[in-house]
């Protein structure tokens, strides 16, 4: 049966569907020793640290079919799994699939969701080696298993941060929740009139941000070429306020927080300003930005200060300081959890 | 918040009900360098080689509430991902738990499905390292991830069958789908008449099989203890003609099945005549037996002849005599692909 004759899923079945989307996968990892097309796949790490973590993705919770074309949704699912990897400060090498997917999904879209999985793949040199496929009721469901290494002497965990240290983030935050909410409007306006059109060019970076967010290997790269080794980390997928206390609380430490240096891109501001919103918490409390929230000693201070996509957003404080955002009129307000949370979403 | 006073998921949150579901969890396993708590579990297996396999369970399509427990279901999700560990001749010693449930599940009801996990993890002394927990619109899906251990030179894969080689099968098989059958034919009946009481007593076997499946980690055992290395390994998951094939497929060789020596409980038996089903095309095509199907050299012949549990049901042919099954009266008819599929079921 050649490929191009090839129409429905239910002709090629479940190990059929599997060949298909897997073939010429090429392994470029030396961990990598047995991939697809066992019980399981073997790996050899050698005298390296694991990783391992696990990410579950359910249509009309996690994201939405409308606006997500599945290529997209094929990369991001990839790419925040290896987020948390990289938050390890390890390297992403092996990624699981399982999808389940009902029968509304033609061959040719499941090749796309894959061809996206792929293309992440390809770009954060991590081998696929495995995977599962099956029916479900409705619509699709993805899990996502990445598999990562690090020397045993660097991995850094959340719950190390040490008073005095100073809090950094990457990148910007609140745009990927911001994208969110402008593909959330026009998806209304557009059930009210079909033939409307949406405008979105002057909001390419939000919509990049929340439809193909990168994981931040470069700062991973970044920090290591600059022989800082953060001193705990967490990647930012629940807003920074929950992450901030997730480090806060299993460090038995408080922080302080500048409302002024919290990195905020114009696109974000212009749309929340657009939808009556203050930046600030869309920074806080919007998810997804899967940039990586860190701490650094101060006796590292002179080496990050300058450093490229990099802030300094605050610094840690004793435990009974509690967790604080220092406002710009100079108010502390204690910082809670309202960050984007799956559970709630029902 | 006391333990006894929470109600509502909702209460908790992700964060809270993961950690109330996951407290008290004690590691055992010396390859789990850091368990449940950070952006990833981390392990450290040294100079072995890892497996890790994935299992995504949809409901409405691998499982029915009706008449699943969900401590039951708990148990049987992480010993099928087991079963796939130990096809390797791996030994499982971690799983990452995923989970998406819809609002109609209550704490309780999560905490019974964990408690099956749980004592799985117990029985067969696996660490449960990680875990993610989030909303569905319909349901309850469930993703577990198992990785596992095992030396060098003992991971035994499905494409390594030789010609000549004696085809075994462990326990007995068709068991599991006749449960299946029998379940359904009484969430029928009681779907007519709600104050029907199902007889099931005399059948407590298959309920079990289909119920509270064990993997074989047993007969991994009594082959090493007896130093017979399996030529080729594969679980039996989705019925023997299915699993059959994909040793010969990958192996590139052919084999005789003989019917007579494929091991069929007499409960399987029972219930297949009342249904009207041959017992051997159970076997064949029913699925989630969980045993084992391997290949050892004739050469181990006096070796595994006699042992326990372990059933000579054929060998391995060159490719070009096909895969067969010899029927009693002496006939050979080609084995095909009639297994349970997932993908077929929706």
């Amino acid at each position: 049966m050649s490929d191009d004759k090839i129409r429905t899923i239910s002709e090629l079945g479940e190990f059929g569907l599997i060949s298909h989307l897997t073939k010429d996968i090429e392994i470029k990892n030396k961990s990598t020793f047995k991939g697809i097309g066992d019980d399981a796949a073997v790996l050899d790490y050698q005298n390296k640290k694991i990783v391992v973590t696990t990410d579950l993705l359910v249509e009309g919770i996690h994201f939405d079919l409308t606006y997500t074309p599945l290529k997209h949704l094929g990369y991001k699912a990839a790419v925040v799994n290896f987020s948390d990897v990289y938050a390890m400060n390890a390297q992403p090498k092996q990624i699981i699939v399982a999808i389940a997917l009902s029968s509304k999904f033609t061959l040719k879209a499941i090749e796309e969701l894959y061809s996206g999985i792929r293309l992440a793949c390809e770009n954060y040199n991590v081998d696929f080696v495995g995977g599962d496929t099956s029916s479900s009721i409705t619509g699709l469901t993805l899990s996502i298993t990445a598999i990562g290494e690090c020397d045993d002497e660097n991995i850094v965990y959340r719950n190390t941060a040490k008073v005095n240290d100073i809090v950094c983030v990457s990148g910007d935050l609140g745009g990927a929740y911001m994208g969110l909410q402008l593909l959330e409007r026009e998806k209304q306006v557009f059930k009210t009139d079909p033939n409307f059109k949406p405008q979105l060019d002057k909001y390419d970076y939000i919509l990049e941000r929340q439809l193909k967010p990168e994981a931040r290997r470069d700062i991973v790269k970044l920090l290591k070429d600059n022989n800082i080794c953060p001193t705990s980390m967490i990647d930012i997928s629940d807003g920074l306020s929950s992450e901030v206390l997730h480090i806060c609380k299993d460090s038995m430490v408080g922080c302080s927080i500048y409302e002024e240096k919290i990195p905020i891109n114009q696109q974000t501001k212009d749309m929340a300003l657009e939808l009556n919103i203050n930046p600030v918490v869309c920074a806080l409390n919007g998810g997804e930005d899967y940039e990586l929230l860190f701490t650094v000693s101060i006796n590292d201070y002179e080496k990050i200060k300058n450093l490229q996509n990099i802030s300094i957003i605050g610094h840690i404080t004793k435990e009974g300081d509690g967790v604080n955002l220092i406002t710009n009129d100079n108010k502390d307000i204690p910082i809670t959890a309202q960050g984007w949370n799956a559970m709630e979403e029902s």
